[in-house]
């Protein structure tokens, strides 16, 4: 699966009317808490890749992410599973992976057509907005009518950001 | 959880009957598929480790089980989580994993008080039984329970094994 993706730092209080008027609908909020880990035998740092367990309304979710696939959205690979948050923890360790950091948020999920809006507040960072489509492979058609989209919604391509939550709040660290 | 265990080969038709007598429980019968992975930072041979997805009556579960803790019985410890299976290959794949060998087997599993006992049919290999006790902590009263147990079934501790059935196929092929 290619999860098709761009961030940008968003007041919420003025998108929540935008979405409301253009006929988004609003489909769930999630208190997630994201551990992500560090591998043992490279530095995903530096690979910008991601292994995280969230653990999001009771369940917990196993997630890998590959390196971004292009320069202007955050496109990547992502394959996840449902697991057992504590075990899947100690499976990590034992295998020599270690916990990098750690995010907490609060996600208000709207659906526009094909499109998935998500607000975040990210506790230590403030108010961001994802706008997302899942695809079978990478594909430019995509990305331009998120960049359309979001437009729309008054955010220039230049005002996306690429950095990850955890980048931030390690950097702020 | 540790679980301790010991595994020797053993014709299934003679121990049927002596469990029977001895008033051992039929619990269940599972196929088991298992895909075994090493790691890309250590070889599992050399440090006794070992990670597997076992697909069993269509769920599948990743398991991590560490190093033996003693020299006369398989007690190691072990995690595991039920997952997707396809997706979870996915992940261990794109994070450096690699297969490195199938098992296939029919479990036949009995229950005698705290003693699970699991009458093994591995394909390319034969006919094999495992007595278990799941524990807190290593402990070595749980150990002689369990080779008086193979004792009353007419097995020796000098006719036991620790080699996996991995090891054996690998060995084989």
């Amino acid at each position: 699966m290619i999860e098709i993706e761009i961030k940008a730092r968003a007041s919420h209080q003025r998108l929540k009317k935008m979405l409301s008027d253009m006929g988004a609908t609003f489909f769930a909020v999630e208190n997630h808490s994201d551990t992500y880990y560090n591998a043992p035998h490279r530095d995903f740092a530096q690979t910008d890749e991601a292994l995280r367990i969230r653990s999001v309304n009771g369940h917990s979710v196993l997630t890998y992410k590959g390196q971004k696939l292009d320069t202007i959205s955050k496109t990547r690979e992502e394959f996840e599973t449902e697991v057992d948050g504590e075990n899947t923890r100690q499976i990590l360790l034992a295998l020599g992976f270690v916990a990098s950091g750690n995010v907490s948020k609060k996600r208000e999920i709207f659906k526009h057509n094909d499109i998935t809006i998500v607000l975040d507040t990210v506790e230590g960072l403030g108010e961001f907005m994802e706008v997302e489509i899942v695809t079978e492979s990478d594909n430019d058609a995509a990305k331009e009518k998120l960049f359309a989209f979001l437009e729309e919604l008054g955010i220039k391509q230049e005002d996306t950001i690429r950095t990850s939550y955890l980048e931030m709040i390690l950097k702020k660290q």
